[in-house]
């Protein structure tokens, strides 16, 4: 069960139980609110690549999942329309991520969020901004 | 066994063999150059998210694999500073996607790659840029 | 007066004609046509920053005048999105550099441009790319 | 005279004090810190594109000027390495301008910084992001 705080959050925590990417890869949801989300992941053996640390596509992923929740935290369906990730620090298999998202600002159907992912020491380990783009009209 | 055009793109071609993440995920390389590589991945039920269309994450991670064989081609290892993603057009489960990495430029020990991700059809649905950096001396 | 190659290119060409700022930088027009365009501007010593070398934002701006000239050479007007830098090489007051754009994507209202900032020598000085958006339908 | 809260931030004024580019623009400071700065600028005739609005490249300007205070404000010279800016909201001649710059983090040599551009009433107009890095070891 996702811990709301506001009904809006509603559709981002629906969307994230019809998310079967997250849901295989283990990611959790931390909290949930309008426009801020976080969530965590355990690095698995099968995210590592050939230079023995996390591919940086599953530090991207656990940062995109926690992007999406927060910019479909205010009730209307959103997706990212494009995101920057910048690798700080390597990791590790075993190692536990955790990604918080923020709302930086919106305008018109658009949202810019900013994701850090630590570690569970609370050392930044990815920087990671995303762009948001409301698809309906209510 | 990966298709390489030249020596020096063996150092890229091993990295690949040991990147248990991008094999798990059945990524495939087509070709390995210097400067250059293409490779591809099915999307799988398990790569869906709650909008029922292929996690951002993936295509990211399918990207970010064919820009790091295409930045390890030289004969040194280098790993991502940083990367962008543009989504341009949704897929799903089922659709086979192929991503080609380009060298753009490089100076010291930076390199700038172009990625475009694209269906069998050839329509791009991603536009991704990655930064490079050289890890160590030789 | 600038070298059009195509008919589509007379709005590009009469926006840049409005085009105050670059105007009053020297910023002027080499080529323009459907999807690309290269303009050339020659570093002042106003444009210098407190490292001595050419102030980031000049480099930038040449190089957002480029992409503009390219992003509206469809007929249909457009404006920047967003867009991003890297900076390759420092350059000095007295440097003429050259902007060459060229359109990468398409997609609904948007589109995806590359440009390269170079010396007369043919060193790229800078990558760019931006994002444009159709503002007004037709 | 620079409005400084710390003696380390005094190699960013002596720049800010060096950069003919930001003078001549009439970018002036408003405060300095370790880890931040804010600038203000007003637009005037001469930095209008060819849409009757700022040019993109004066508000990049602006903003790349207080990443640059805020990324040398710790005692050691560092550069951009490179920048994004993404365009919320169009701003005229006559408009004052205020970029608010602030330390996101630092590793290595490196720093990411986040400028906010508002208007006087504070409605922000553009997001920018900068990668920094250390030029000199001590």
């Amino acid at each position: 069960m996702v811990p709301l705080d506001s009904a809006e959050s509603g559709l981002a925590a629906a969307m994230f139980e019809a998310d079967t990417a997250s849901h295989e890869l283990g990611i959790q949801i931390i909290e949930l609110g309008v426009g801020h989300a976080t969530a965590t992941m355990t690095v698995t053996e099968t995210m590592v690549n050939g230079h023995g640390t996390t591919h940086g596509g599953y530090v991207f992923l656990l940062a995109d999942t926690t992007f999406a929740l927060a910019c479909n935290s205010h009730g209307r369906p959103a997706v990212a329309a494009r995101a920057d990730i910048r690798y700080l620090r390597p990791t590790r298999a075993g190692d536990i991520l955790t990604a918080h998202a923020t709302e930086r600002t919106r305008f018109g159907r658009n949202g810019i969020y900013d994701v850090t992912v630590s570690t569970t020491q609370g050392t930044p380990i990815a920087e990671f901004r995303g762009d948001s783009r409301i698809t309906t009209h209510r």
